[in-house]
């Protein structure tokens, strides 16, 4: 939630005579992406958001997460469209950052979404799962097994400052997960960080969805695990499984979950749940000086793992038996 | 530069039933203006900003910054426009907070202002002084000198941690200044914080001048001081006569400045320096945890204050003789 890159209006000017969009009208820093910088721009062809990316994001990965937005756009899945410089590019250089410019996609995210809302994510995600099946590039998901050993080594023992024994139970988890792991469910190109802030709606229809920097190759049942997690749980940290059927019935009626899937779902959302609390734990832990970021809180994410351990099935997520 | 509240979309959606706006399309906050909370709002209507007062702004200011904003507005001089609700009134409540929604103001603030830039605020700086004339509601300078006294007493000892017997300095400064301070010349409505990110331009032409919420009575030629520091000192330090120069004969071509406005100059000039000095120690010295705004450097004004200590006349800013 902050500007990381100050733009100045010259460079600004000499970044955008690249592109044919006419003259610099005003661009003001937004509020929103924890990742990125992110700025509003008005220019005479319009609105558009200029998106400087900041050192979480590799710079190899660009061409994917671009070219999976043009793909998308054109199966119709709505979002952010890159938009091209003069030399055919949609990727520039801007106060030393890879920068791309998008369309502007209206919509407001739902800070308290509701079941129809759950319901419309999940056909969403079942048609970004499709449209995903001839896109050509392959993004490894850095965040998968071996990227939460890494992210806890980096946590060590310092998690336990979050919470009493957590560098234990992390382990424990890991172990667990690292055995158990499903390696041959239905796969393919995954938004993996499909949070409500990603997510726009116009009254009570989803507009399109955003943020695309954590997209990879993994299983179709772990990105519903993740927005399971991140939808269907209430501010008292209780599951709400009406969230929870609407978003796998608005799903299933896109593309069915296997058998399989089902069986392996508790399993997924325990690591989906564990996904997060390792990074919001290192984030936590990692509060540079002079933040500009308030670090999301951890703790919900190790209730959710918890809640997760004692789940046997996809029915008792609300899953149609 | 943060959003200190975040608004739902549904208490937003009941806060727009009360306006003529049509449907709500997007809300994004801005990491601009340090204040307030600042949320672009685009509508069936347009673009528009959502202002929420925070603690600093007094609720029984808000007609005098409103009022000034119309008032201004229908003399030709250029800047937002507050939105009136269905019952007539400009000033809301959202979120807990006093409420504003005003027209959104195209234009780029200079991050490097230039000669010609310096020249239109001059400009618009006397056409604003004279536009107040017949403005009807007042507001006292609370960061007068009986402000910087109060911002003294709390910065107290601890002004010594920023700079070694800053804490001294401040106080022979204001008893200086509170001895030597011209009570009788020309005064009115000024803006008192014409700083270039509330100054916005489309190519070289000013469009106009945002945030109003420090603007009182107090002398037109301290508002005059407040730009001078703002404006023309280059990022080195060094005070750029050029850009002086510039400021004063735009201000001049519209009002002109007095003999006695012209020698009072140098001393308003350390008011305003130690005014801004005051407010940043302040604050540098009282940054909470886990805040979201880095606090501006008070040694910038340190220097200022520094350098027209040395100053005799106007004419050594560069004002015509």
């Amino acid at each position: 939630m902050a500007v990381y890159t100050e733009v100045g209006e010259e460079e600004l000017a000499s970044f955008l005579a690249n592109y044919d969009l006419g003259t610099l009208m005003s661009f003001k820093g937004i509020a929103e992406g924890v990742e990125n910088t992110n700025y509003l721009l008005h220019t005479q062809r319009g609105y558009f958001i200029l998106t400087l990316y900041e050192k979480r994001v590799s710079r190899a990965d660009l061409p994917f997460f671009i070219g999976l937005m043009e793909h998308l756009a054109a199966r119709e899945i709505t979002c952010p469209q890159p938009v091209k410089n003069r030399k055919g590019s949609a990727l520039g250089e801007l106060a030393g950052r890879p920068a791309t410019i998008v369309t502007f996609l209206e919509g407001v995210w739902m800070r308290r979404p509701n079941v129809q809302h759950c319901s419309a994510l999940g056909r969403v995600m079942a048609e970004f799962h499709t449209a995903g099946a001839d896109f050509k590039l392959r993004r490894e998901n850095a965040l998968a097994i071996g990227g939460w050993k890494k992210l806890a080594r980096s946590a060590g023992k310092r998690a336990d400052e979050i919470a009493p024994d957590l560098s234990n139970l992390i382990g424990e988890e890991i172990d667990h997960l690292d055995r158990n792991w499903p390696r041959d469910l239905p796969a393919g190109v995954i938004h993996a960080d499909l949070f409500p802030d990603n997510v726009f709606f116009l009254g009570d229809k989803l507009s399109g969805i955003i943020d695309f920097y954590f997209a990879c190759n993994d299983l179709f049942a772990y990105d519903i695990a993740i927005c399971l997690n991140a939808w269907c749980f209430e501010i008292d940290g209780s599951f709400n499984v009406t969230k929870g059927r609407a978003l796998l019935a608005g799903y299933n009626s896109v593309r069915e979950l296997g058998t399989r899937e089902a069986e392996a779902f508790p399993l997924l959302a325990r690591g989906a749940a564990l996904r997060f609390l390792l990074t919001r734990t290192v984030d936590w832990l990692n509060v540079p000086t002079g933040a500009l970021v308030r670090p999301k809180d951890p703790l919900e994410y190790l209730r959710k793992l918890r809640f997760h351990r004692r789940i046997d099935h996809a029915r008792d997520y609300g899953l149609a038996a």
